[in-house]
């Protein structure tokens, strides 16, 4: 991918003299940053803006490594053909008319993609803005050279956009707010061959990006977006527009792309480590964050301190702290004394520091620098959030010294900014320098921090299980020879038969087809008992009476087996279970989706169930860590970990539940669906009370 | 309250002439605006910026009605006299020092308020910033000169904020960054004497002012708060510092103030039809979108229109959108028509309008308009959302047009802005004259649309019932003297027999103390059954053994009860009941709050119900379209609407259950506490199966 990034000449095919037009855009663009050779190409021309214009790229002297084509789409076949045969390694296409106009565009986007797998010739776009890259001052794009006034200012966050307007208008808005810094923004448009897993495969060895933020409107091949990000400590962060199904009605109409769908997606970004967004801005604020600290905590804390000039925005912080999951630090004794060395006698220094009685007596610097380094020496202070005005009110702080003050002690800082516009802006830019990110809203603030505090940290490890080998082993477990021979739905008892086989617990339970075999059933199992009428074709029992719960006695056992033997008609047989006791009921189950292959769910049960939609997904094979981790991202957490009279769960075998659902499907390709549901927890283990196993109808 | 917001002559106590102090700003800023006589006070000055400066407030010539008072905390009631005596109005008391610096400080209040009650002196403050009233240019305040450099933008919006800081620096923050214009600020401090209730009710009277935001710590008189704000139109906004548990400890350590429970303030602000707001910008752009939309919207439709020169924020905006219950608009044949003739012919317009194609066809104002009246003129869009971008790639929009023809629709349009800052700045500037509230982010935009369509909407009418007439009849009823005559806890028996003469629907149950009754009432009542034993001096029956479910046969009741006697060992008596059989439990009650008085809660019950925390409060007395408000305020109301396979909840039924709780609180103010727990929703009908009803220690 070098030579898209770090191109030693650079043909524009579709150049133009025509101020303001896409083919003159770049060229301009190119002249005022890159100092490789530029050779505009047009047969129209002798010399665009000062340079020799070439009639075709096979006039186009060396060296040349890469083109950028802006020419009419029915055009571009062509010009690929030519920079393969002039030994052009890549090509940047912006030229739009492609799969996001129609059937035409898109046989003319086969067409290119064609011509690439000949000739190997690698192509980025079409439908695209290219590449900014800020530290080289490269902008290969049809950018407004406006955006050369914003001062292009460099940083370590890069960013990905299946999105023309995030690499041009939104990164002006950016970087002329002072809001972030830029390393490399990288438009895909329509990502026929170069794909955001190519470039984030590239970004993430680049050393000039710290952070990497994406918009995608749909992914290439989800899995390897996640072995890529599972494999690198760098942080990356996702917006991933059309996840609500309006939304995906929205993407489906904007470009050629299929969202997967929202909840699977959030469940796999999470299992890989990858920070979620939902807008533009929380994106490039979650990136600046993490682009300032991206090193994995050494600790695990949430404890902050919160410095302010004024009390109410403490109060106010503390009151949006607690919704994202951040503590207030209780500030020990040392802390408290050091503090009250600025403080007036009849305030008593705590968290949040309202220091503005601090400010009047001893000046701001001395206050914040004081404050500061009181609250880094504290052990029980995981980060600082502090609240600066820039513009009047003798509330000027030495923002670079408390930095410093904050990194020595292996703290991030955060930081809200507010006052008068010139100032703050200011402020703003000389803290990307700085390095502390800085907000102009204490919720955004906040939200920065909960996210960086909170992130799901996941990194692949040489200790981690194979997870091949449970998979292997089922494969090989002749018990399940079922999987391979039937097609369609499981019956419930053959479902949990399965399940145990896989080492998933199970309700204890008969097959019986008379009430004499009920009662010798009865007699090995003991009360309260379930029997359950099993009809081939019937799946909701519950709704065809051929359920009946709490049998305390031989009466009520043969009172439910006539019945049941009544309402059935001779078809099918009759379950005896045992019956399980459990305030809690889960769902667990098994999905193959079309976009991320064999997933693993996870719910909440019962009646509250889907009226409450507190569920997760994984993406299967999952580790054991995965599995807890999914567990732990339910709504009902604080439930299963012995919530006000709840028994704890054992989260582990849980968590080895939904690993072998993955496993099972992994192992057997024909298995389309499992339910389990409920699985109940008894006495804080989960027993599979119902099961059902949905095999494909062409499965052999 | 007329004095204090136009004076006709103000005296500066403690006014000077060294710069940069409070008592020099206040008399600058009163220069530059204030048209009447400006007198500052101070025996150490003949004149102080050009004005002749008195000895004291007894030498100041008429006319004079309002005193600013910047002096020691000690020489405060000193001043308060001399203004009483000098037939002054009132006082802003613009010095710290009193309660909020500890003991001392509270004293020294509390003498000046005894002043105030002795003379009639009105006081505002002590410890606060004053008012700004930007249409009369008016700067009481200490705030830094630097404010008049932002322009002091004109509008509508009026604020009440318990800091200075929202008085100040957030003020010129939010001024030099053209958010949003400013009608009146009044910063009320330690709010002695006049409080957030006086000046929301001058403001409710006040033309200048359509929406009202409010900064609030503690509320004064919450229910004073709920009534004017109930009788009033305007729209009314608060953020309510310190809400959460954490937050109001920091409320307590900053100011002299309690923080009401923040559940329970939640409860009465949407009972009252107040909007709430959980950061300072969302406070301001809430009320900037209510300013601009200050009426009741006629017709209640939450369905958006989304006009975007980007698909990748038409698909964002539409994801953000469903989590703030608004719906992309399905726009009809003849819309979709007149936008074709603005689109290529590829291109089939859909919702989002991505009118980028249209763009580079017909020009960005050409577009822009014609989309605006295709989406304006069709009866399926309630409202418009505009995505603008100020500073190059030709995407002027004409801001003003778009407002007329929305405006003529009747139809709320937002927008969001970015681009290149100084035409971003421009532009904020210019939408505030236009009246089209417009953000930087695409979420807040969205977050205030949400707002806009989906507000609780309260008004006091002629037509509701009398709540006090329930009360009276519940007051008089003789069957009730119970709740007069004992005290503490009642039994569970003689607690649902007094829901039930309130008329609150209670299973059916009888007290027995043998085996021969309990068979009687067997007989009458039918299978299946509850027995439950009743030990004064027990609450937790099912800890103790004392709850027999699910008795479905003589044999199973003789077990029953013949358990329970010798469980009870001769102590109470067993309650017989019908088995209400439901999957929805809930959970009602009453509670009296020392802030809020009398409040009912209605909430989610069975195991789920801690866990889940889904809760409401309500104030009472409740009216039945408050009590039915309330139970669709929680998270769990899909599953009383009928959600999957759930009978629907007759709401009306179970609203004046809540009602009846409320009431028979206000009647009885020995009554401390209510909970019914399970009520459980039998065919859609709530049920009373356990009760509880807790009266005074010092009940008669």
């Amino acid at each position: 991918m070098e030579f898209f990034f770090k191109p030693e000449g650079i043909a524009v095919v579709g150049a133009t003299a025509s101020k303001e037009k896409g083919g003159n855009i770049i060229v301009t663009n190119l002249k005022k940053g890159y100092s490789g050779q530029v050779y505009p190409v047009n047969p129209g021309y002798k010399e665009i803006e000062g340079l020799p214009c070439y009639p075709s790229v096979a006039d186009v002297p060396d060296p040349v490594d890469l083109a950028i084509a802006f020419v009419a789409a029915h055009m571009v076949p062509g010009v690929i053909e030519d920079c393969a045969k002039r030994n052009i390694s890549g090509v940047m296409i912006q030229s739009a008319g492609f799969s996001e106009t129609g059937p035409k565009g898109t046989a003319l986007q086969q067409e290119i993609k064609q011509i690439a797998e000949k000739t190997g010739i690698r192509l980025w776009g079409p439908n695209c803005m290219g590449l900014v890259d800020a530290n080289q001052r490269f902008v290969f794009s049809t950018v407004t050279p406006a955006i050369w006034d914003t001062g292009l200012t460099c940083g370590n966050v890069s960013l990905i956009a299946q999105s023309g307007m995030l690499a041009g208008a939104f990164l002006i808005d950016l970087m002329s707010h002072g809001t972030m810094g830029i390393s490399k923004v990288c438009s895909i448009g329509n990502k026929m061959d170069v794909d955001e897993n190519d470039l984030l495969a590239y970004l993430i060895d680049d050393p000039k990006t710290a952070a990497i933020g994406l918009y995608l409107e749909s992914f290439t091949d989800c899995r390897r977006f996640m072995a890529l990000s599972r494999r690198t400590t760098k942080p990356i962060v996702v917006l991933n527009g059309g996840k609500t199904a309006r939304g995906a009605a929205a993407a489906l109409s904007h470009t050629a792309s299929l969202s997967a769908s929202g909840v699977i997606v959030s469940g796999a970004m999470a299992q890989a480590g990858i920070v979620e967004a939902n807008g533009f801005y929380q994106l490039t604020d979650y990136c600046k964050t993490l682009g300032m600290y991206p090193e994995i905590p050494a600790k695990d804390g949430n404890r902050v301190a919160v410095l302010t000039y004024t009390g109410a925005a403490g109060i106010v912080s503390a009151d949006i702290m607690a919704r994202h999951n951040l503590e207030l630090s209780e500030l020990n004794t040392a802390t408290l004394d050091a503090l009250q060395t600025v403080f007036p006698e009849w305030m008593p220094p705590a968290n949040p520091v309202d220091m503005w009685p601090g400010i009047i007596l001893n000046g701001s610097k001395k206050t914040y620098n004081k404050a500061m380094e009181a609250v880094c020496a504290d052990p029980g202070v995981d980060a600082v959030f502090v609240h600066c005005f820039a513009g009047g009110f003798s509330l000027e702080a030495d923002l670079d010294r408390m930095a410093k003050t904050a990194k020595k002690a292996g703290k991030p800082l955060v930081c809200w900014i507010s006052g008068e516009r010139d100032r703050v802006y200011q402020f703003q830019v000389s803290a990307q320098k700085t390095g502390v990110p800085v907000f102009r809203e204490v919720m955004r603030a906040v939200e920065c921090l909960g996210m960086l505090l909170n992130r799901p940290l996941v990194n692949e490890t040489d200790e981690q299980p194979d997870p091949s080998e449970q998979i292997r082993r089922l494969k090989n477990d002749s018990r399940l020879y079922v999987l391979t021979s039937e097609k369609g739905a499981l019956d419930e008892y053959v479902s949990k038969q399965v399940l145990d086989v896989c080492g998933i617990p199970v309700v204890k339970e008969e097959q019986v087809t008379s009430l004499v075999e009920a009662r010798q059933t009865a007699a090995g199992f003991g009360f309260p008992l379930v029997a359950k009428g099993m009809v081939p074709g019937v799946s909701h029992k519950t709704e065809s009476n051929l359920v009946h719960l709490g049998i305390t006695s031989a009466q009520a056992l043969e009172t439910a087996v006539t019945s049941l033997l009544q309402t059935m008609e001779g078809r099918g047989s009759i379950l005896i279970q045992k019956q399980v006791q459990g305030k809690i009921e889960l769902v667990a189950g098994f999905v193959r989706d079309p976009r991320l292959g064999p997933c693993v769910m996870c719910g909440l049960g019962g009646v509250f169930a889907e009226a409450l939609n507190d569920t997760v997904f994984g993406v299967a094979p999952l580790t054991l860590p995965d599995a807890v981790q999914m567990i732990d991202r339910l709504k009902c957490r604080n439930m299963l970990e012995g919530f006000r009279g709840f028994d704890p769960v054992d989260k582990k075998a849980l968590g080895r539940i939904l690993v072998t659902l993955g496993d099972v499907g992994c192992a057997y390709q024909g298995i389309q669906e499992i339910d389990i549901n409920p699985l109940i927890i008894e006495n804080g283990q989960p027993i599979a009370v119902d099961g059902l196993v949905v095999l494909g109808e062409s499965n052999r």
